[in-house]
C-alpha cells in the first residue's frame, strides 16, 4: 500500500467542509481501505473510522485487533488508533470522537442496524450516505490504482489465455468453474470473487452463475470471471468462446454485430463524454442490426477495490468521464432458450480515448474441447 | 435447498404480528438465503424480499437476474417474483408493495444508503433493524441446518488433519495459507472464508490474517481457518501447532491449561444454561492458573449461513441456550511478543450437553516440519 493516505483524509475532509458536513463514519468496507489501508472484515465487533471535517480523524477498533490496525497506512502515517474491549459501548465511543456534530455522513454500506444505532443515540443528528463524498474521490483513480487495475487485468488475462483447458466437451459448468478458481488464484490473484461459467441457454441469462449443465459441441460459453489481487484492487473480464464444434449460424451472425457494437464504444469513450453516451454507442450499433431487444442490461460498471462502484455506463447517468476514471465495457447479446454472448473490457479513460486493460482476443475462439 | 422456506416466511409473519410489524424489507444477506434459498450477490441493483405481516412476500429483482430467482427455493414453491429494468426506482416498487406500512423492519445488514432513501421516501414510517425478529429463528438450527454444519466441520476436520502438508520450517504464514486455501476448496467447501496462520510471536494476535514472517522450528503456530459449503453453511475451527521442534516451556505449560478451560466450556455447555455463563466456566479455569489477563476475547459466536451470528457466548449476554443452537467453543491465551494458543470447536447444543462437530485432536501435535 503505496497511496497516501493522509492526502485522502485532506481531499474528503475538504470536500466535507464545502458540504457542511461536520463527520464522517466509516465502517469496514472499499471506502474504509481506501481510506485507511486498512482491510478489516466487516463482523459484528465495530471497526469505525472517524473523520471530523476539521480536526485529525481516529480508527477504533476492537483491542483485539490491534496488531492489524497498527500495521495500516494510516497508523504508519500516524493516525490514532482508539481500542475498544469486549464489553465497551463501542459506537458510542465512535460518536464521542465527534460530540458536536449535527449532520454526519456514513459510509454507504454501513450496516442498518448501526445507522439506526447512530440515529437512536442521536436523534437530533442529522445522518446521510456518504455517496459522492467518497465516490467522487475513488471514481478518478491516482496512477498507483490504475497500476494495479493493470497488473489484476493481466492476472485474469492469463486465466482466459488458458481457458482451452477448462472449457471441455461432456465437462459441466460448475466442474469447469472450479478449474476456472483455482487458476485465478495460480495467476496471481488472493481471491475468487465470482465465476460464471453460461454454456448454450446457461448463456442467455446475463447473471447466470454455474450449473451442473453438461457443455456441448457447439456450444458457446460465457465465462465472465474476477477476482482479487493482494492489494486489493479488482479484475472483471469476460469473453465468450464456442467448444468442440462450429456454433449455429445466428450465433455467428450476432457475435460479429456485438463485436462491432464493443468496439464502437471503446472508441467512442474518452474524457469530456457524458456515461449515458457511451451507452448509447452501442445500443444503436445493436439496433440497427435488429438486436436492440437483446441487450438487456447497461453498458457497465466502474470498478477499483470493488467490482463494482461508479461510474455506472448507463442511460440516465450525464457525468462527464474524467481521465483516470476505470469503468467496464460490456456489451452482450442474450437469446432466450438459445444462447448469448457477451464481451468485457476494464478500460482506463484518457483525453484520447481509452486504454483497454485486458487484450486476449475478442475474435470468436473455438476452443478444441 | 431441501428447506422449507414458506414455514420460515409463516414464522417471521407471526412474529411480526406478535411486535406489531407491518412489513420486513430483506436485501442480499444470510437473511435472504434463509428466507428464500436465494444466494444473490449484495450488489448494487436493488434485490429485496418484501415481507407484508398480513400478505404473500413478494422478490423483486433486477430483470436480468429473473432466471435465477426463478430457481430460487422461494419462487419454485409459489413467491411472487417481481422485475425491475436499467431505469425503474426500484426502491419504490419494493415500498408500493406495502403502502399502508407505518412500522417497517429491514434486515440488520441492509446497506445505509438504502435505509437512508427508505427514510426519505417514506417519512413518516417508522425504520427499525429487523435484530431479534430474525436472529430469533436463525439462531435454533433445523435438523437441515445441523447436517450442514456437519458437512462443513467434516470438510474442515479434512484440512486440518493434513496440516503436517503445509506449516513447514522455512516456509512463511502466506505460503502456508495459500496451500491450506487450495485443501480447503478440494476438501469440499465452495468457499474459502478465512485463513489465519500465526507463527510465533502473531500467534499472540487473535485476528491477525497472515504475514510474510517465516516459519522457525519450535515455534507455536494459531491456524483458525473456515470456509461455506454449497448450500452456504459455514464451517470455523482452529488448532494450534507447534513445527518442527518442541515448543518452549512456557507455550507447553498454557496449552494444558487451555485444553483443559476448553474441555470445561465443552462438558458444561447445554440448553438451559445461559451463554455468559459458558464464557465464565472457562475463563475461571485461566484466572485460577494465572492466566486471566490473556484470554482477551469472549468464548464464542453462533454459527450457520453467517460466520459470525447469534448466539454471542460473552459476558453479559443473559440468553438461555436452546437445544439445536450452533456455536463456537474458542478460549485462546496469548503472550504478547512471545506466542499464543486457540483450541476451537463449533457445537451443537441439546439437553444433555453439546455435540462437537470438530474431532480432530486437541492435544498438542508437533508436526515433523
Amino acid at each position: 500500500m503505496t497511496a497516501d493516505v493522509a492526502s485522502r483524509i485532506r481531499r474528503v475532509q475538504a470536500s466535507m467542509v464545502g458540504q457542511s458536513v461536520d463527520a464522517l463514519l466509516v465502517t469496514p468496507s472499499a471506502d474504509l481501505r481506501y481510506l485507511t489501508g486498512y482491510d478489516a472484515r466487516p463482523l459484528e465487533r465495530l471497526t469505525a473510522l472517524v473523520v471530523p471535517a476539521a480536526s485529525e480523524p481516529v480508527l477504533l477498533v476492537p483491542a483485539l485487533e490491534r496488531a492489524e490496525a497498527e500495521r495500516s497506512a494510516a497508523a504508519l502515517a500516524g493516525m490514532q488508533v482508539l481500542l475498544h474491549e469486549e464489553t465497551d459501548d463501542a459506537l458510542a465511543m465512535a460518536l464521542d470522537v465527534v460530540p458536536d456534530a449535527a449532520l454526519v455522513t456514513v459510509d454507504d454500506h454501513m450496516w442498518a442496524a448501526r445507522v439506526l444505532a447512530i440515529q437512536a443515540a442521536r436523534p437530533t443528528v442529522s445522518v446521510r450516505a456518504a455517496g459522492r463524498l467518497l465516490a467522487g474521490l475513488r471514481m478518478r483513480k491516482g496512477r498507483d490504482e490504475v497500476a494495479s487495475l493493470r497488473q489484476a487485468a493481466a492476472a485474469i488475462d492469463r486465466v482466459h489465455a488458458r481457458m482451452g483447458e477448462f472449457l471441455r466437451v461432456g465437462r459441466s459448468e460448475r466442474e469447469a468453474a472450479a478449474l476456472i478458481a483455482g487458476a485465478i488464484l495460480a495467476e496471481g490473484h488472493a481471491t475468487v470473487d465470482f465465476v460464471i461459467v453460461g454454456s448454450g441457454p446457461n448463456g442467455a441469462s446475463p447473471h447466470h452463475s454455474v450449473s451442473d449443465r453438461v457443455i456441448e459441441p457447439g456450444d458457446p460459453v460465457v465465462v465472465d470471471i474476477g477476482g482479487s489481487t493482494a492489494d486489493g484492487y479488482r479484475s472483471d473480464c469476460t469473453r465468450t468462446y464456442v467448444v468442440g464444434a462450429e456454433p449455429d449460424a445466428a450465433f455467428a451472425e450476432y457475435y460479429d454485430v456485438l463485436l462491432q457494437a464493443q468496439r464502437t464504444q471503446c472508441d467512442f469513450a474518452r474524457a469530456g463524454v457524458t456515461a449515458e453516451s457511451v451507452d448509447r454507442v452501442g445500443r444503436r450499433v445493436l439496433a440497427d442490426a435488429g438486436y436492440a431487444e437483446f441487450f438487456v442490461h447497461r453498458t457497465g460498471h466502474g470498478i477499483g477495490l470493488e467490482t463494482h462502484e461508479e461510474p455506472y455506463i448507463v442511460e440516465g447517468n450525464q457525468l462527464v468521464l474524467e481521465a483516470g476514471m476505470a469503468f467496464s465495457i460490456e456489451p452482450g447479446i442474450y437469446l432466450p432458450g438459445q444462447h448469448g454472448a457477451r464481451i468485457e473490457d476494464i478500460v482506463i479513460a484518457n483525453h484520447e480515448g481509452v486504454e483497454r486493460l485486458n487484450t486476449t482476443t475478442r475474435e470468436l475462439s473455438v476452443l478444441e474441447g
